[in-house]
């Protein structure tokens, strides 16, 4: 179909020639002392003032790499910590990042029943209809799920990827150190948990009409390369996308691993590196968003040579 | 320890002689006419509204029921679609069932990396520092989680049962059809996906100090009795939380299949066949938290016949 969300993601990552996706999930202490003090001399209370700061403190970073890099993943728990005006300020962060051209991610690895499946699809990529009046709660272009109730679970967003051009990314190999007592469980056919859940994301891939690449993709985690290598086999239309670089220990070498061979079909996410990349510079804390930038163009370089160099 | 969630759970159930669980997924078009013609004259706003029939619905239920039914699970998707009103109507949905003396589950199938797993167990079971103001934004007593990424993504759940006596249900066998589509793969050691997981569940819970039962739960669906029977097996110091009973087809006699040889350690949820009861009786608009209740009464029989009977 035309306008994707796999095309669209694509066609960004290769304008802006960076497979690099922002990740912001902040936390009031990230924020530089000024944005803090800012706040408390105007929040109303404490609610409010968690969503000034992390609103402001966002539209610095979106703003600072707008024009270097093609995405942004929102982790919705470090909004949803500070309660409804947490939500709101979420809101806001997605609707700035979509004005400044960015495509839009919402890791919220949503799993559940049908009938509840549909909600979180209406509420993530959908709208909702309050009594007649229909509005979009994040209206995200993508949302990370987790199949483990299988396909019921995530026909409802399928259904947006078809109608709307939408995304989602399941989770196939994730990047934590005990992603393996679930998913490197031997079957009795020979593959792993972590393959047959791939298996399964690749079918329903194809019943999502597409290009290269379908835009039900998957999540394989930096820190395992070899995975990534033998699951791209079995997913050779899923668009990676690929947490575990930086703070969680996965290098620029590892988390192409699972690129496709010409180098495509795979975003890598940097959190912390790059929230934090002014806490790392002795004046940082005056102009954080320019920090955030320099490592998100150290990230840029070290991608690309990583895919030259593999 | 004293105060674990199990213990406060089961002597809850013992008291009312019930083992139901009131499920509170709402839907605007769940509320009968009159809540949401009184709401339509007083709200701000499509979210203000959405945010005062929800949770007028909420109270009439909760009120009719709070003297016969043990517990209250409020399933967070219904409350995300209607956008930070919504979370601030299960904040309070959330407060008014505890003052009541419902023991309250979030239904949030949490699951993520470390890091993230504590800001969702902060956000839900615990306190979230707001610049040196520490609020509870769901201070619910349990919450449901998804293991797809094993230990890491529970451990901080586990931090709050040990220190707060709070508790926690495990995905393992979920009531939707395609359940089976991971869950049911046979691995190479002879069990299946979720027998695994009720073992890491077993092991897991007992890393919790308790009594008979564990603070760290287990979903099992009604709609699998045989499977609920083998999983107790697995899991005898398991409070099993059972969905699927009523609209999604899970007979009584099914539901009870994974309770204890002396009938305990199980909570069957009921949504819509409690929520909707006033749409099947001809003046059910007027009065549907009685209608309610009825239906809570003839559940609460049906369990108790069930479980004399099997």
């Amino acid at each position: 179909m035309k306008n994707d969300f796999a095309g669209r993601l694509c066609s960004r990552i290769e304008a802006l020639n960076n497979p690099s996706l922002l990740g912001l999930d902040p936390m009031l202490d990230y924020a530089p002392p000024a944005l803090l003090e800012k706040a408390r001399s105007e929040a109303k209370n404490p609610e409010d003032l968690a969503r000034r700061v992390i609103f402001d403190f966002n539209k610095g970073i979106l703003e600072a790499l707008a024009d270097i890099v093609p995405a942004v993943k929102f982790q919705i728990a470090y909004y949803e910590q500070y309660g409804p005006e947490g939500i709101r300020c979420l809101q806001d962060s997605l609707a700035l990042a979509k004005d400044l051209g960015y495509l839009t991610i919402l890791d919220a690895k949503r799993n559940d029943i049908g009938s509840t499946a549909s909600a979180y699809a209406r509420c993530i990529l959908g709208e909702t209809d309050f009594d007649g009046t229909r509005l979009r709660v994040y209206d995200a272009d993508a949302v990370t799920l987790n199949a483990y109730l299988g396909i019921d679970g995530i026909e409802a967003f399928l259904e947006y990827c078809r109608a709307e051009g939408k995304g989602c990314f399941i989770l196939v190999r994730t990047s934590n150190p005990s992603a393996g007592d679930l998913q490197d469980l031997e079957l009795k056919d020979g593959r792993t948990v972590c393959e047959a859940m791939a298996d399964l994301v690749a079918k329903w891939g194809d019943t999502v009409e597409g290009g290269d690449f379908s835009s039900v993709g998957a999540v394989v985690g930096a820190t395992w390369p070899e995975q990534a290598k033998k699951l791209r086999e079995r997913m050779p239309r899923q668009v990676f996308l690929i947490p575990g670089y930086g703070a969680q220990g996965g290098s620029a070498l590892e988390a192409v691993a699972g690129f496709s061979q010409d180098g495509r079909g795979g975003i890598v996410n940097a959190s912390r590196s790059l929230m934090l990349a002014w806490k790392k510079e002795e004046k940082g804390a005056a102009c954080y968003a320019e920090a955030s930038r320099r490592e998100a163009e150290r990230m840029q370089k070290a991608l690309a040579e990583a895919l030259c160099r593999r």
